[in-house]
């Protein structure tokens, strides 16, 4: 037995998320185990750092799982992404230590939201970002990312989903963003968010609050009442999930 | 009867390409001419800076048409991308002399054509690059890439399609290169290809020969017997057309 550690990047368009749920839900983590189920005629548990939700995208998310194999790590690599659909590739298969774990060894996470900000809907990038049509205004969401950088209670940013019951009210629900840049590139504006962990819908929910700042709806200074209040009801609506992208976990 | 330019982007993943055939061929003209019916309620024709093929991209196409329209730009704008598919967006309408035309105008072009250069199946950007699992030689592609570059007789670059009979057959093929770049970006290669004038097909012929350079199967400096030859077939094969993307036309 050993343990292997994958660096996966997938479309996240036509999932129902990274996790495995009921018969006809269609998941990153299903296709990978039946990808290595076919090549070890074995049942494998995959486990991930964290899961992503319905239509989130992945460069880089990462996962590990105990095997044993005969091939060598670019046979496995070769081999899994032949056994994989088109909107899920394996970018990279390492040996890792025993007791490695993709979801409590990761010490941060970074996500980027992208918005295509032009008056012209999206075209080439539609799956993959949000569209703004109305103009925003950079200096000010700078502003407010400023504010949220750092250690902070971020309860105000947590999604309180009912229907996903208990197993998402976290009783910690302080975080240290490390990084929150805003750039922009052509049309498209990337907010990269680099954080040691992330509450449920956290990047969508400051998406949504620095969009409401770069419109005008909310002044930057705003935002810290906001995250002093802890209440989701303060801050923005929750940006689509077809904008958001897992880059990077750093172990 | 005013005339208009259109920049246009569209995915060509599901096109037949820029130009109307059967009736059976998804067209981008056919959605624009269509959109345009459905707003001035006559048949309007589009007129392209040049045809692109079957899968090939646009981020900058431009076309014009003459139309009488009560509507001013930005709510034409607007309508326009209201009644077009997802797949064609207009980026920017503008008013334009009354006898431009925005083919024969047309000072230069620049198309992109983008790999990825890794072992791992792209993903994310699947539709939009054409895959190079085995290592390239840059520096080797970048000297070849400057023997190309000038003013030559590209004609055993241009492809000679036999379905497409004498259309395609241009007594006059030498053309100026003005940039043929090729830049790393991450595991992207994107090659920008700015000339006066293509051939057909002479961008993926172009990218299929550095290629064969990039792989060592052809040393930089045969690419120069390749243009005295004159000989389409000791050029490399044709790229496929979902890495080409037609990035700019200036007038």
């Amino acid at each position: 037995m050993k343990t292997f550690k994958l660096t996966i990047e997938y479309d996240g368009t036509r999932f129902n998320g990274w996790q495995i749920q009921g018969q006809n839900c269609r998941t990153v983590q299903a296709e990978i185990e039946r990808a290595l189920e076919k090549i070890t005629h074995k049942r494998v548990r995959v486990f991930a750092s964290g899961r992503t939700d319905s239509g989130v995208h992945a460069k880089g998310q990462v996962a590990h799982f105990h095997a044993a194999v005969r091939l060598d790590l670019p046979e496995l690599l070769r081999a899994l992404n032949g056994n994989l659909p088109e909107d899920v590739s394996i970018i990279s298969i390492k040996d890792a230590r025993k007791n490695f774990h993709a979801q409590f060894d990761a010490k941060r996470k970074t996500y980027r939201y992208t918005l295509l900000n032009r008056i012209a809907p999206p075209c080439l990038e539609r799956q993959l970002c949000l569209h703004i049509p109305y103009k925003l205004n950079l200096q000010k969401m700078r502003e407010a990312a400023l504010i949220l950088q750092g250690r902070h209670d971020f309860r105000a940013f947590m999604a309180s989903d009912p229907a996903k019951g208990k197993s998402i009210i976290e009783k910690d629900t302080v975080r240290r963003i490390s990084h929150l840049d805003i750039k922009k590139k052509g049309d498209f504006i990337l907010i990269d968010v680099e954080s040691n962990g992330f509450l449920y819908k956290m990047v969508r929910n400051i998406v949504g609050t620095l969009l409401f700042v770069g419109s005008g709806k909310l002044a930057p200074e705003h935002v810290r009442g906001i995250l002093k209040s802890k209440d989701r009801n303060l801050a923005g609506d929750t940006a689509p999930a077809r904008g958001l992208c897992l880059m990077e976990v750093v172990y």
